[in-house]
């Protein structure tokens, strides 16, 4: 009889399972993960129940008393797992049956593993979502401190990886400070919407015995309730945002851990890691590699592959409760558990990263200057086209000479343009030109320190 | 010469172009589509330049004259570009030139087309959120409308695509405009992230010339300005953003049109396609074929692809501006007009959608109330558990029996528990069945009406 | 010292190591699982020392004796690892030192983690496609079988799930067997790309040691060597064309699956799932939910999001080896496990289901005869644009009159055309039209026949 | 009246169609590139109909020459579109019918759409197959022309970015080289699946009508025809490999991308790309950036992109038919299209490529023979993991003395092993280095020749 198999649905089915089924179907083995906010949940919607007169308050008590014990076994890992136990809600409730008996029968009471679920995962993800934010602040300030305290260190600015202009190192770390609290702000708006009550919707229809979900929600500390049951049940944005947010932080990592990675080849020599996030070669005794980084960087594939393998599954879906849907939850426990590891590696990297200041000056050049050089003769009143075209001249002229930009003669340069004079060698100072780009977001100190003040000020109001 | 080609970088290169790499590299096949704010940035930017002293008013006013001739052109479908013209700012720029003289080349002092892309494609991107906006809720308002009109047709409710309980069919269509509310609500986050100006970030270092960014930003009535040009330049997380949404957006629509394709089966026949966004078959002469919504349903995932293909192209970039990032207008423009399109049509096809009442009232079986039983046994006290497994073994009674679930006698029904009497037989009434679910979010009339109010005090909220 | 820790590159480094970025860092988790084909490599590749000299035969056979020791306690689950075994390789490793002294230090000569670790993974990963193509068969056949038992049961052929024409149930199996068939074929073809031998290309330049590749690749029975060092130690080409070889398997069963969750709808009932492959609802008692076939169709998405996360991490990655390459492995495992689960249960599906044939026939109806009808108009030499108007005509008057299509008077057809005459009577069989389709690929039993053939056939190809 | 419209399926639509709808449904913007394999398609079904009887050759030879007219006027630029002309299938049947009246409907005679677009995707495809396969050789040729010009260029090779190994130039390219041939391979396999011939599966069931699908095979010359109609007409594996093809594909040029463009970093200073495939700033006079390969680069995300966006179009599809594959055509052409660019500009970029000799062998440094320094002891009778240690011992030596590794002193080498001679000294010779690396595969130039072999046998066997 498979109603002594103990399953949920009882009484009807007269088949036997297919073991491998058993297992394909099994979600035990990753959803235990909730079992303290399926107790939460449970405990809540005793007490929903007892208000709506279908429990008395001692079943109340009797359940919310072996709920505890329920969660104090899975604490102190005593817990034992029935085989006929697939999935978490299965699990504990029939332990509760086990140490209060029949009373727990009525816990179910106008629930449905449908709304059940997506209660417990948001539970779980509410709280996985503050985790995240404190780690991901964690970060965002181990950056802002050395931006701070490197103020006045300058080096190369890239674009297309090639040298562009002189940049503060401060300014290159706030660029990706300042991504990161993007990241923070739309953490934020998942969170919010993750924080909304399905609690008392049923299988699809909603509940039919009084159950007062504004109580649940106040309870459970949500925000808001679901508005309607067969969304509740059955909508995964939450899930979806959750795992593009993390594809999109990500990116964000993998793009600074890039440059970290060129900054500490040979060839550039800006950094150096630390040991504690590099590794050695099996093979090769002098190689010391930039693993942490490396990982980082990977990871953004790993964690978009999440996001992309959900809305593969959500998509064309029938409306409502599908078993497709199982699959949310191990995407959720591994990106949480991959940005968890993500953000505090990359703050040890950010936090013990070596700098090479002497290496970072010698690599500005003088034809990093170009820029300026073409301003100083919009200074001087030639619109900006003609100035550009004069300063390319100029470079050209330099390399076809084998000189460096700024050992062209002011003879040379008045070949290309009569308005140079003297006070063309006041161009050639890497640090009066960074100051002069002191519009804000720029890379002049003023506005580097107040890009600090920016994020520093976003970070509070985050926390 | 290469400065004779009029490239804009002018007096360096010597060598020749690639005819195939020429086309490789060129945008204005598509970037042309920024004509309008490509002017309208510009402009902004004049007007920046004349209050930093950079411009005499003339001067200004000369631009600013000849910026509205390239516009008028190009309203006017006279705007003729040169081979030389390898992207929108070029193209404008040079005409700009062509029309006002040497005073055309001050109008890029101190901006790069760096800020100047990113500018535009935000210019277009926030037009374009709030147009889709607007497609979005006629498409929300058009079902709520149904939902009310509708509200007292049942029909059966299924999860995992089984029949499970009664529900209303206007309960059934807000479930997917309770899905859209949620995406007018992102969408609103995306367009706030959108409406930031980068505008004074330059090339990578900033503005040197006193441009004023917060003139800029009031001028072209942005939200905020970027807290960092390196950052400013080169991020792409708002076009990121918008791809996913308009994926999670779609895969509800997918979900919507696969649950309209099986009620428009012949054995479902719930619902009736109208010829307007039907077709027929080359070869059957019977067929007619819901390819309005087949065509929705796949648009998810060319949506997603490119979503997909952003992230990626995005993952591991060096810092800064990379040409990568011309990736994204194509996908921004192609997946906008797909929205535009895919709204449009959803709306047409619910708004002349013929419901078959007779069908949907047919298909409501009795063992849809085989939870009702269960909850009528409840309500007599006995606990759900127990209730769940006296109901399944009526269902499985009636199987054997080969009857009906409300065919069973009471002394069937009593062979299972002595708890049921005479009154059981409000059990079998739909109509009741469904006024049951009367909590927040559930099928009950009541509810259905909370939520009309729900989502359309969201709309007053969002437009 | 570190060189205490007994880390693999031991004497140089003199940080310690944060532990999140030591378990960050760590495969060991996952990678044990080569530790078979670990042991197998070592042991061939100290025979391919012992030729060039790099061993004596009793260092050799000291070694091997070793490896077969490790093997033991892996295989008796007795091998205990340390927290310092970082990776499969190290464990082994380690290990083999303690079991056998110095000589273990041996082994490692002229090979590298990076050409060690991809021998391994192309070891396990040739053994896996044998397993999982043995499995498609097993499922294959088991289609064909009932291909083959239930060929003369006609059921209504769709197209954009609209009824079409009447064909058979063999005809709609074999649709499926055909595109898995395909799929035998692909992995074939990756199965030879995975039989590739890299082991001897060290860490990237290759070996210097005299080591006989030819010896190493016969040893392992690999069907070839690779070319190039560089490229043998950092290319994934074979991991990622096993993922989305995967990701088209799924495809085709997430397909299968979704016919047949809506073949056993209650609206359609044409099957009807084992017991042993569905499972209930927690609250609805009447429920049996298609539970094996939903979770098929959901792995789709699963599957093809680790395919997307890999082909995200390789792309842009500088040449040889890098630690963003890790993230091959835990794609590889969760995936053959996946598929193994599929194909089984499918299979089991497959053959469990039962159908109900009186369904089936009752829901055939004389529009999906239509085409037959335009036929018959062509038969007596109309044009078939004409023929298809005509017949549509003919559809278009049963519509209005209410009647089915075969109840059309002669005098209604022959108003719509005089080459209508007594014999379209004869039409209006479904038997008769399924042997119309006689050509190869079509409905008609012997071409059914024929389809079978073939597909048992490609069977013995492949086995 | 509808059929006045000039539709496929005549006689039977009443309704109106709602513009939006009309451009939302219609494909022929972009598969009118069908145009000369749908008339080519055509061609050979209207002989396969003369030779069932369903033409007379004077009516198949009045088809011909209409046909071969459609395909001059397409051919001159001279074909009009009409506003219902919704795709080329329609396009072409409604011109024929203009040309030579009423026996143009006998074309289509037992054919569906359904048969005939996958017919001209597929011929169209083999097509194109051959035209990327030549420039995918165009290009390794050109790799390997360079290979062998610059054999005995030596220069770092890196893993984790870090420098390694001293490496021949030629090794480099070679490595890229050979994963191209693996796209060649791997091309001519999906060119295998995409030859077989759909044609006579009408548009679910099959040909009723005699047609001879194996005459129709051969008058196309397609390689075998297609097993079941039902499946013939609705799968695309065929695409989805091809896109999947061009994913990986791309990967690997993304890969070669970066590391040119970092080896054309003034930090590495490696390699010049040529002025050709080069552009300048807006901005920064002095500026040359390798936009070439940073689309190359990007690319990978777009091609890729489709190829997901596919596979979650067809995730979970009914079977047969559904218009939702209609998305297969714009992602083929998009990707082929960037194919062929892509393919050529680097082919342009490899062979202009200028490389700087003296900075590749002013970047070998005597740390990158650490390994043949243990390599060394190993060959005097040391464990390797000893030698290893020992070496490293002396990385480190040398990093506290501040001197570079070949400047310890044999006293200093001595203190760490008595192994140690005078002999040491030929360690540190580059040249002498890398012909150590003789076995298949490795970095001598013995082995690069052997590379080089392989490579040019496997162009010859594929084209």
């Amino acid at each position: 009889m498979a109603s002594e198999s103990g399953k949920l649905w009882g009484g009807r089915f007269v088949g036997a399972v297919d073991p491998i089924m058993e297992k394909f179907n099994s979600s035990i083995a990753y959803d235990r993960h909730l079992w303290e906010v399926d107790v939460q949940g449970s405990k809540a919607y005793s007490r929903g129940l007892e208000k709506a007169g279908l429990l008395t308050k001692a079943e109340m008590d009797q359940i919310l008393h072996g709920l505890d014990k329920v969660a104090e076994e899975w604490a102190q890992g005593t817990f034992k797992l029935n085989p006929n136990d697939e999935d978490i809600h299965t699990a504990n409730e029939r332990r509760l049956k086990e140490l209060i008996g029949e009373t727990a029968g009525k816990l179910h009471t106008g629930r449905s593993r449908n709304d059940q679920v997506v209660t417990d995962l948001r539970l779980w993800m509410r709280q996985n979502c503050s985790k995240l934010s404190a780690l991901l602040w964690e970060l965002i300030r181990t950056m802002v401190d050395r931006a701070e305290a490197e103020r006045d260190v300058l080096f190369p600015g890239y674009t297309h990886l090639q040298r562009a202009q002189p940049i503060r190192w401060s300014h290159w770390i706030l660029s990706h400070a300042v991504a990161l609290t993007r990241d923070s702000e739309r953490l934020l708006e998942v969170q919010k919407r993750v924080n909304v009550l399905p609690l008392g919707s049923g299988a699809i229809a909603g509940n039919p015995l009084g159950v007062d979900r504004e109580l649940l929600r106040a309870e459970l500390n949500f925000g808001a309730i679901t508005l309607n049951s067969m969304d509740a049940t059955s909508e995964r944005d939450f899930v979806a945002e959750f795992l593009f947010w993390a594809s999109l932080c990500m990116t964000h990592l993998s793009r600074m851990a890039e440059d970290l990675i060129l900054y500490g080849t040979k060839e550039f020599s800006f950094v150096q890691l630390s040991d504690a996030y590099s590794t050695g070669s099996s093979l090769m005794p002098q190689k010391k590699n930039p693993d942490s980084l490396e990982l980082i960087r990977s990871k953004a594939g790993r964690v978009f592959g999440r996001c992309s393998g959900l809305l593969m599954t959500l998509k064309g879906l029938p409306s409502t409760y599908n078993k497709d849907l199982q699959e949310d939850k191990e995407a959720v426990f591994e990106v949480s558990d991959t940005m968890s590891a993500v953000l505090q590696v990359a703050t040890g990297v950010i936090s013990t990263l070596q700098i090479h200041r002497d290496n970072m000056a010698r690599a500005l050049s003088p034809d990093m200057l170009a820029t300026d050089l073409a301003y100083y003769l919009v200074r001087k009143g030639m619109p900006f086209r003609q100035a550009h075209e004069a300063s390319g001249k100029a470079v050209f002229m330099a390399e076809t000479k084998g000189v460096a930009l700024n050992q062209l003669s002011l003879k040379d340069l008045q070949a290309i343009s009569p308005l140079f004079s003297g006070d063309v060698s006041r161009v050639w100072d890497y640090g009066h030109s960074v100051e002069q780009y002191a519009a804000l977001g720029g890379t002049a100190r003023s506005s580097v320190d107040w890009q600090i003040g920016q994020v520093i000020a976003a970070g509070a109001g985050s926390c």
